[in-house]
């Protein structure tokens, strides 16, 4: 059989050398570097997503995150994008049209969740703090009392302001106000303590590439018994294909039936990023993670600069420093990155040009990494 | 200060060894083996996804993928999941609540579009083929005539059963009744022709793993001018966040804003595999792929194996087989897996347990794969 091929046009054509990138030490609000281990297993031959080899990996992956996650939920699973997938994936499955859903706004993430609630046709309603500040457990219970809502988003980390918002007790209270607890776990997970089940959350998000030093494309995901219930009962279809969890739990779970490809070579990368902190042990990782970010707030410190959040909020995984008055805040980065090769983020909305946002996380996590930077910044700053 | 860490559940704590991974030939539905140059791309350490460097990769693989797509489309871009999620983008984006999508399903993702369109508030009329069959353009027009849409979307070629629906002739029809025309390019794009602009296209999508030769996890989108038209005319928000083109064109288009962060990895991936398609040259990786095709259909015929797909609709990506009489279909793709590393896919929906389905899809596409598949096969099935 003879097949005419048509006549192809070059106008997109292009010649491009194999891809070569510089060197980078990330020490912004992400993506971190990943641990050579990781980078290692991500390169490994595919398999497929239905090999019994992949399966058994699936598994392995779930434990993991629930360990680190300090969770018993039976649906917890990598989501097969970046973080804002597994953020969508938490509102897609919770939300019904019509549902009061509460957001604690302090940051640029908390008015992303109040986006993306609407979009799923919630009656949002927010509660603001100053960016940097986070609310009390009275403010919370105020604030439940007035809207009643039927779910409370927080984000528990907020990366654009570096501050922590504290979670012990928020769960009794949505369970006092019968309402579902959803979080934000995105810069806290793998470095942070997340207790999720001692807080009582019910739904929780998180990404790759932070705390566990591997590459941003698959993402953490979990929601408990409550919130499982919820999805159960409700009348119409998540209005989400890709991020339906009750088509993905027959993947997932015991069933096995084809869903989407995962993208199995991203999973090959995050099994092996939570091994090494299974190995090191998760408390173990959080206490290096505080140490760390301790002693560079007390560089910082030496250096004349000062931390945007009270050190009782204070992230230990993503610090917002002040930029001193009469310097260009954009042009150290720069020179940062260019004659360094250290990426240090910029403010995000509200901080945008006030802060700079210096990350220590996962594998980046290291004292050497503080050394070199405050080395640098001392250098690069005009002395005070 | 002294923090006091909390006390650690240890019951999902898994002790795992480093990863382990059997060597696969996957000649099944896909995901396909990725090319070794690709697999090194992903291991790189990541970078920022606002590195200059990333920026300027960014820009490459949007040109590479319209010459191989055969587009002008300004908004060509890898979606960040896998192929699924980007077929969600196509809907998504192109469905208002109320609107006729009429979808043509002669096969299981025809199927999965209606599930998708639905969701999205579509008044979701169809027309059907028996599977491995396709449409006739003057059915086309009948169905257009009869239902009115403001989509027509089809699948070019079908996955479930290895058939190619032709499309010239179909955007122009489109045209005429002022309807947008979407496709699925998942298992065609960069193995078989797809002359987007020719035909008429505004919508397709399609997948990394296949035709590409890279691992899944980001996959390729695109919507031309008529299709923006539609978007940003459009009354509400697109009812997906992470998957809104009109805010991931300011990420991808000129202003760089962020959204989500990109999967850096996969992206480095996607540009090298693109890259060497484009060395090699898209007419020369058709007709690779035709040639191996017709040397694969010979030699399964004179196994005495019939295929399911007339020759004249037969993809030459994606073959299927059927079973013979009496023979043990799941049995013998088992040995193939656990005896020779072969993964070769089983049939989906209305051809479970009837036929084989059998990929030679980009890197995979080589004669070499084509004579190990035939002489194990020839061991394996009974002689006729």
């Amino acid at each position: 059989m003879t097949v005419t091929l048509p006549s192809v046009s070059e106008k997109h054509r292009v010649r491009l050398q194999p891809l070569e990138l510089p060197e980078r030490l990330l020490l912004g609000p992400g993506p971190s570097n990943a641990h050579p281990a990781v980078l290692e297993a991500i390169s490994r031959p595919p398999i497929g997503h239905l090999d019994p080899k992949f399966l058994e990996l699936m598994t392995e992956v779930q434990g993991l995150l629930r360990y680190i996650w300090q969770t018993d939920n039976r649906l917890t699973i990598p989501v097969s994008g970046t973080g804002s997938a597994a953020m969508e994936a938490t509102i897609a499955n919770s939300v019904e049209p019509g549902d009061v859903v509460l957001v604690g706004v302090m940051g640029y993430f908390g008015n992303r969740l109040v986006d993306m609630a609407g979009r799923y046709g919630a009656d949002v309603r927010t509660i603001h703090k100053p960016w940097g500040d986070v609310f009390s457990l009275a403010e919370l219970r105020q604030a439940l009392e007035e809207h009643r809502p039927q779910i409370l988003a927080l984000v528990h980390a907020e990366t654009s302001t570096g501050a922590e918002q504290p979670l012990a007790g928020v769960g009794d209270l949505c369970r006092e106000f019968d309402c579902l607890l959803l979080i934000d776990t995105v810069t806290s997970l793998g470095a942070v303590p997340t207790l999720l089940d001692e807080w009582g959350v019910d739904l929780a998000y998180s990404c790759s590439q932070k705390g566990l030093s591997c590459p941003p494309g698959v993402s953490p995901f979990t929601m408990g018994p409550r919130a499982e219930e919820k999805l159960a009962r409700r009348k119409g279809k998540v209005a989400n294909w890709y991020l339906d969890m009750s088509l993905l739990n027959q993947y997932w779970g015991s069933d096995r039936v084809y869903h989407h490809t995962a993208p199995v070579n991203m999973n090959f990368g995050i099994r092996e990023a939570l091994r090494l902190i299974a190995d090191e042990g998760i408390e173990t990782v959080w206490k290096r993670h505080r140490d760390n970010a301790e002693y560079l707030w007390a560089g910082l410190e030496d250096l004349g600069l000062t931390c945007h959040v009270p050190v009782e909020n204070r992230l230990p995984t993503l610090t917002t420093v002040r930029i001193p008055e009469g310097v260009d805040g954009k042009a150290v980065s720069r020179q940062l990155l260019d004659e360094h090769g250290i990426e240090m983020g910029g403010g995000l909305g509200e901080l945008a040009g006030k802060v700079w946002r210096i990350g220590l996380m996962g594998y980046n996590s290291r004292r050497e990494n503080v050394d070199r930077l405050l080395s640098i910044l001392a250098d690069v700053l005009p002395r005070s």
